[in-house]
């Protein structure tokens, strides 16, 4: 029932031999996932602890002490304040490779490297958006990349071969090939990960002074807001020390619209619902209203508008396992889920996300089964 | 297999009759959960409408036109710009009732009362947190506030009869009663509801100008902290306009921090990974870290770390039904649950959250019923 498509063995497609430098989390997976599809692979880490780990896990042959290797591709999936000195010394290396990297960060390591004088026509950076909170070898998977974007970022110098084949590669790994500029790719993920992630921890930071009773009172939306703030500092620091100046910029233009909003709230504080306070907070929420409905949907496509049914689920071994099958019965997808719980209440609700025309019958056939059904 | 304490009998225990006047969706839930309690209730609303809606749905009698009525409690749900308005007449014309209301502000309410000049022994405000992203009678439930926090507010006047009579009004609706002053509480809800909401929207209005290949990256990330920013704008003008003072103080503090990292960036930006800059975003990210760990877990208890399991869900009907009976089948109960989803991906993961001594068993039984596992 399981999509096997990483299970493939589909060599010709790919590059081989690969030579993956960093037994992390992506060099490890990656390695993993070639290996799968009978490439083989090479792999070199300054930790001889974490290379004998991913050697163990059969992500690749070790390959610290061996010169004579001749890879086609050379992949580093090293931290981004080490890959351009680890790139230019691939590409001189192995002057045949395609030597790319996989850093979430991708304007400065090419900066760097046109500093270094290299030949980049072989070098094209990349970033499978894969990343964890977790990182190290121990949480490798084959399909890390599942579903996943894999951005390519070709430059002025890169030959087209070297993206024909990490594209193909980006492909035979599940994951969903996107081409883009480096700085256009810099200031899309300052966009969509490094500015919420900063604006999570910022909102999080705010609990550390708030009392325990109004923590109490916290719901799913500030549970939602915060759930990044527990990522990892020094990974973090990297990445946003790497791309100050896109970050800078929407920090300056999120706070501006906040702060403008804070001396409406504090100009209109002798006033019950001052006619400006009601005015910037409308335009505020309106504005929040049009740019969440810019995200794409499930599947690439227009949000889609699901229907929602919210279910009473007793907190029990077993529980949703029922309603599931119920749902499932019904011959109703869900497409989305989340389970809401209060602090002291011995049950939870289940909210599904379905097709609207399946909900009235959905909810009719759940009722008979002795389902609450709490709203939709 | 449902709690079914909202279905008890037990009307000695509660005020009967009661008047409810605003027939929205938090008044008619109230209305319709008293009902099934054996409670009388009638109901009021200046909307012929949605009165007539409400008692379509049997959460009361319309006693717009009966003035001989004789309540014990009164509960106000309007909007909170009218409610002390309507609480003094309630006062006036029912001399031995208690009168609350269920507006999301308090202390605005009470100090135009107290301006009002009334006698308050018998006011005593309330709030249940049970309000949802829709409005109206026809979204209204009995067990609408199941599980949720309803937090009391005594003041220097009032009576503890009053307090008795909503607390036992919580409990028998299912609600969680918490007592604060007004204060307090508005203070706790610009923290847990207002400023998340307002940061909410405020990044979500940043993607109003965001380029569409930048939004095809959006990850879990970015759709959690953006889930609320879909929000109602004149419910939440309402809401915010009545609470400036406490919102304005968070605003300011919540800006000053990234505002201060912001500067960091800045000054940081000539030099890749500046101290300073690296020094910056670890402060922020680690007191995001601590403010996190601060919100209660499930149970009101201490944040319990449960471990997860990711498991790859093939994006067809039965699917999930099939994953969940597999759980249940190994008697582990799913603390917390979560899908995610990547754009043109034909199927998802399944985020589990399970007691971390359950972890190894089901992922044994999981991958022996043909599941792929990618993390944990």
């Amino acid at each position: 029932m399981q999509n096997t498509d990483t299970e493939t063995q589909n060599p010709e497609n790919l590059p081989s031999p690969v030579l993956i430098i960093g037994a992390g989390l992506l060099g490890t997976s990656v390695g993993l996932a070639l290996g799968i599809h009978g490439v083989k692979v090479y792999l070199r880490d300054i930790s001889p602890t974490a290379l004998a780990l991913a050697e163990d896990m059969q992500a690749g042959e070790n390959a610290n002490k061996n010169r004579q290797i001749c890879p086609e591709l050379v992949i580093v999936a090293a931290p981004p304040d080490v890959c351009a000195e680890i790139i230019i010394q691939a590409l001189e290396d192995f002057p045949e490779a395609t030597v790319t990297d996989v850093a979430s960060v991708k304007t400065r390591i090419l900066d760097d490297l046109q500093i270094g004088g290299a030949d980049l026509s072989r070098y094209l950076g990349s970033h499978p958006m894969a990343g964890r909170e977790r990182s190290g070898a121990a949480f490798a998977r084959a399909d890390l990349f599942a579903g996943r974007p894999w951005v390519l970022c070709p430059h002025s110098d890169s030959r087209q071969k070297s993206l024909n084949q990490l594209k193909q590669l980006a492909i035979e790994l599940g994951a969903l090939p996107y081409e883009m500029p480096v700085g256009e790719h810099d200031s899309a993920v300052a966009m969509v990960s490094h500015l919420p992630q900063l604006v999570s921890s910022a909102l999080a930071a705010r609990l550390g002074e708030a009392q325990v009773e109004a923590l109490g009172l916290a719901g799913r939306g500030l549970r939602d807001m915060t759930r990044i703030a527990a990522s990892d500092a020094r990974l973090w620091a990297a990445i946003i020390g790497a791309n100050t100046q896109p970050i800078a910029k929407l920090i300056g233009e999120f706070t501006a619209d906040l702060e403008e909003l804070r001396k409406a709230l504090e100009d209109g504080e002798q006033q019950a619902n001052a006619p400006s306070v009601i005015g910037a907070v409308t335009r505020l929420i309106q504005q929040g209203n049009q740019g969440v409905s810019r995200i794409p949907g499930k599947h690439g496509g227009a949000p889609r508008r699901y229907a929602e049914l919210m279910v009473i689920v007793p907190d029990r071994a077993g529980t949703l396992a029922q309603l599931f099958e119920d749902v499932g019965n019904e011959k109703v997808n869900i497409e989305d889920l989340g389970l809401e719980h209060s602090p002291g209440a011995p049950y939870g609700i289940a909210r599904l996300f379905i097709e609207p025309r399946s909900i009235s019958p959905l909810k009719t056939a759940l009722t008979a089964r002795g389902w609450h059904i709490t709203s939709g």
